[in-house]
């Protein structure tokens, strides 16, 4: 590309972006939606939890679905103060006990609740919250409700497939992530470091 | 749902998921891309770092495009091992100056490069990769080159709007992050501890 014509794309850019960060003036805490059935989602989440507390922010995670093996983000996150509660009966679809995965997951969102009231939590990760919602073990309103009356300055993060529609209507920022293709598709299984 | 229900699908589920992960035999190294317009390809890709050290693996990060700004989850990540490389003269629509962007870009792949060859590292993020590309600053040939050739236990996280074709294809794992909404279009800016 010619230097001119360089000069001019670039100077063309610097404007959109300068027009739109003197567009933006708003700040506060927002909603994160990661969605859709593509790898990355709670990856995405965990890397906002590490972003936020390299600024030394105050974390909360919960994490639904998954169970208490080890798990890499977990080890570095907590061993730098983000406060974990884990759902840990497992995948789901190993136990097969309704009540014992209702009350398993009510456990966990108690204190989902609780951090969602508490203005010392900067950022609240609710990881794999959607199938809570999708499966019946938590309401759509109380999870709502905790979303909408929480204090102004505290962002969330919420994870799963099949997000809500009523989730997605009320957060600020959503992504879709759609699996163009997957490592797994292809007979390689989930490795240490890359996907727990 | 009534309980059978529940156990007949459940079942199911636990039956799906264990076809999947029997027929998942091999392992090794990984490519990774996070690409499409939504929020969290870089949030992706640095909590998979997060993940690697986690458990105690050695990680290399170049980021393009980004400035040497205060970053969290650089902050969190130096701090517990993982070397950073970064394209330091900001946005390239801040520079408009092709040759002066050109060799930083170069000066970071470098680094890359070295690591690409070093079986001492697990997991190489290269983060706004994509862009180099586009940009016409590193030649994809070479980054093609660098990736086939590397050790075979490392895996690799690109991210970037526009990822080339190839890569794609070079791939094993491909996400697309797909923009439902960003707060940034309803005028909030962008904020420490979510978008840094």
């Amino acid at each position: 590309m010619h230097e001119e014509r360089y000069q001019q794309r670039q100077q063309h850019l610097k404007q959109q972006v300068e027009e739109r960060v003197a567009a933006a003036t708003k700040s506060g805490g927002i909603i994160m939606v990661f969605t859709g059935n593509g790898k990355g989602k709670s990856t995405a989440a965990f890397g906002t939890a590490t972003r936020a507390v390299g600024h030394d922010m105050r974390v909360g995670a919960l994490q639904f679905i998954k169970g208490d093996w080890e798990c890499g983000e977990r080890n570095l996150l907590e061993r730098n103060g983000v406060e974990f509660h884990i759902m840990a009966t497992g995948f789901t679809w190993d136990t097969q006990d309704k009540a014992a995965d209702t009350q398993a997951a009510r456990l966990v969102w108690e204190q989902g609740v609780r951090m969602l009231s508490d203005p010392g939590y900067h950022l609240v990760v609710l990881d794999e919250l959607t199938y809570m919602l999708t499966y019946g073990y938590l309401s759509l309103d109380e999870v709502l409700a905790a979303l909408k009356n929480r204090p102004a300055h505290q962002s969330v993060v919420i994870t799963g497939r099949a997000c809500h529609r009523e989730i997605i209507a009320l957060a600020d920022t959503v992504s879709e992530l759609r699996p163009v293709k997957h490592a797994f598709d292809h007979g390689i299984k989930a490795q240490k470091g890359i996907d727990w």
